[in-house]
C-alpha cells in the first residue's frame, strides 16, 4: 500500500518503450479488449497512442467509442496550493470504498516539466500495485496559453471505454484552464483556501460561472467561515442560487490532509446530487452534446490546418505569392485562390 | 515645428468618428486615390479599414495591389528603454532630409494601452502638420502572444500603396514579435543598449539569426564597447558573418537622444548596403516572396476559422455530437462529415 493508505495501478507513459513500439503495428481492438478487462498496460498505451496523436488514433477513436458514455467526469480545479492533489487523492479513495473505478488526469497546463515531477511522484505509487480500479496519468499540457492538452479528451474517451465510473481530470487553476475543464467536465470542483484572497480571484476569473460546487479545503485554519461567506456573498451578487430551474453551487467545508478525509464524504454527496439534477434537468445531456460539437470542431480544424500545412511551401502557394508581390493580385483574392485549390 | 524639429501628418485612427463613417458606404477607389495624392486623412482612413477588417477590406486590398511592392520596408525591434522611439524620430528625421516619403508603424505588442498611450504622444506633432511625407501610426496588438497584430501587413500595403518609400515597423522586443518582425521587414534593425545584457539575451531569443543590422544605442555610456565586442563574439559563434555569399550583420553605434542624430546616418549607409545586397543576392525576391505566402496562408486559415464558425451551433454539428455522445461515431469521423459538409 502507499503512504497514504491508497493502491494503485499507475497508468502511466511508457516514454522510449511505447515510442518504440509505437513503430510497430498496433492491434488497436486487442488493446481495447485488454483495457476494457482492466489492464493497466493496456490502458496506459491507448493514451499514449491519443497522446502522441500515432497514426492508430483514428482508429484508436473509432474502437473505443462503442464503449464510452458511461463515466463521470468531475474537474477539480484550483490555485497552486490549495490541494488538489490532496483531495484528488482522499477523493479516489473514498470512491473507491464504495467500488468504484477510477481515472485520474493530472493536467498540470503551467509547465510541462512539473507535469513530469508530478508523474514521478505517481510512479511510486506502481510499486503498491494491486487495485485494478485506479488509473491515474499525468499529461502534459500542449495546448495554448497554458489551457488543457488537446488529447485530454481523448485520454478521458480511454478511461471511459476502459470501464471507469468517475473519470477526475484535475487542473492547475491558471486562467483559461478553469474555463477548459468546465466544459470537459459533467461536474466542475473549484477548490479555494482560506485567507487566500481566493473568492475575490474566483469572481474576476469568472470561476464563479463555471463551478458546480465549491470546495473549501484546509477549513481547520483561520478565514474558513470568511470565506464561505465570501462565496456565498459572490454567488448571490451573480444571482445564479436565487433562479429557479438552475443549480446552486453548494459551498463544502474540507480538511483533506493526508489520513484526514474531513468533508469529502459531503463532497461526493454534493457530487451526487448535481449528477441528479443534470439527468433530471436535462443539462447534463446539453453538456455532453456540446463537449462532443467542441472536440468535433476542435478536430475539424486541426484537420484543415493540417491541409493548410501541406500547401506551405508548394509551388502553388509560391506562383499564388509571386502574383501577390507583382501587384497583379492581392492576398485575399490569392487566398480564395488557395482555399479552391485544397 | 514639433520639439525635435520633425513636422508629420499624423494617420491617427480617427476613433468614433471612423466607426461611425464605416456604416456608410465606402467609395474605396476614391480613398485610394486620394492616398496616392498624399491626403492623410485617406491614408488613416483606409489604415481603419483594414485594421476594423470592415466590409470593405477585400476592396481596400484589391484596389491597393497595383500600387504595391514599392516600399522598402524596415523593422526595428529591442527591449524597452533601449530607445526605439528616439531612434524612429531620428531615422525618419534623416529619411525626410534626403526627401523619402515615410511611414511609421508603431507596433506594441505587450500592452494594448500603451498603444494607446503612445499614440497620444505621435498626435501631439499633429498640431505642427506641413509635412505630407510621414505617415505615423499606432497599431494595438491583437495577435496571440503579443505577437504582431494580423492587420500589420495590410496597414504596410497602404503605405507602400500612398507613396511611401520607406515603411518602418516599430515594435516592443518581447520574445515572438521579434522574429515575426523579421518576416515582415526587408532589412531588421535590432537595438541594444550597453549593459542591459542584451546580447545575452538576443542570443537566447534568436535574434542574432534575425537581426540584418544591430544598433547599440546610448553609445556614449560605459560598456558600449564592450557590447559591441559581445555581440561580435556571439555572432563570429554563429558562424554567419565567415559564410560566403550570407549577409554579415554590421553593428552601429548610435546616441539617438533627441537632437543628437550621432549614428544614425551611418545606420541608414548600413541600411543601404543590405539593400544592395538583398537585390543583388535574390535574397530580396525570396523575403517578399516568403512574405506573401506567409499573409495568404494566415488570410486563408482565417476563412477557415470563420466557416466553422458558421457552422458552430449549427444543426449538422449537433446531430454529429449526439451521434458521438451516443456512441455511435468517433470524434474523428464525425470530424470528417463535418468537413465535408463545409
Amino acid at each position: 500500500m502507499s503512504p497514504d493508505g491508497l493502491a494503485v495501478q499507475t497508468a502511466a507513459p511508457a516514454g522510449q518503450r511505447v515510442t518504440r513500439r509505437s513503430r510497430r503495428a498496433v492491434d488497436v481492438p486487442v488493446l481495447v479488449e485488454r483495457a476494457r478487462e482492466g489492464d493497466a498496460r493496456s490502458v496506459a498505451r491507448l493514451i499514449s497512442l491519443v497522446e502522441d496523436a500515432s497514426p492508430a488514433l483514428r482508429e484508436v477513436a473509432e474502437a473505443l467509442a462503442p464503449h464510452t458514455g458511461q463515466a463521470q467526469v468531475l474537474g477539480l480545479t484550483g490555485s497552486p496550493g490549495v490541494g488538489k492533489s490532496t483531495t484528488t487523492t482522499a477523493l479516489v479513495r473514498a470512491l473507491r470504498a464504495t467500488g468504484k473505478r477510477v481515472g485520474v488526469l493530472a493536467v498540470d497546463p503551467s509547465s510541462p516539466f512539473s507535469g513530469g515531477a508530478l508523474l514521478g511522484d505517481r510512479v511510486r505509487m506502481q510499486d503498491h500495485a494491486g487495485d485494478s480500479g485506479v488509473y491515474i496519468r499525468s499529461m502534459a499540457s500542449r495546448g495554448h496559453l497554458g489551457g488543457l492538452s488537446w488529447s485530454t479528451p481523448q485520454a478521458m474517451r480511454v478511461l471511459d471505454a476502459a470501464g471507469c465510473d468517475v473519470v477526475l481530470v484535475e487542473t492547475v487553476g491558471v486562467g483559461q484552464s478553469e474555463l477548459e475543464i468546465a466544459s470537459l467536465a459533467d461536474t466542475t470542483l473549484v477548490l479555494v483556501a482560506p485567507g487566500m484572497g481566493d473568492g475575490i480571484q474566483a469572481a474576476k476569473a469568472g470561476i464563479l460561472e463555471v463551478a458546480d460546487l465549491f470546495v473549501v479545503n484546509k477549513a481547520d485554519r483561520d478565514g474558513a467561515d470568511t470565506t464561505v461567506r465570501d462565496l456565498r456573498y459572490m454567488l448571490s451578487l451573480g444571482g445564479r442560487h436565487s433562479e429557479a430551474g438552475h443549480w446552486r453551487p453548494p459551498i463544502v467545508k474540507t480538511v483533506a490532509s493526508r489520513g484526514t478525509d474531513n468533508g469529502i464524504d459531503r463532497v461526493l454527496e454534493a457530487v451526487e446530487a448535481h449528477r441528479e439534477w443534470l439527468e433530471s434537468s436535462g443539462e447534463g445531456r446539453r453538456r455532453r452534446g456540446e463537449r462532443a460539437a467542441r472536440e468535433i470542431e476542435a478536430i475539424a480544424l486541426a484537420a484543415l490546418r493540417e491541409r493548410m500545412g501541406d500547401v506551405h511551401g508548394s509551388a502553388a502557394l509560391g506562383a499564388l505569392a509571386g502574383k501577390v508581390v507583382a501587384g497583379e493580385s492581392d492576398p485575399y483574392r490569392a487566398a480564395d485562390e488557395l482555399l479552391d485549390q485544397l
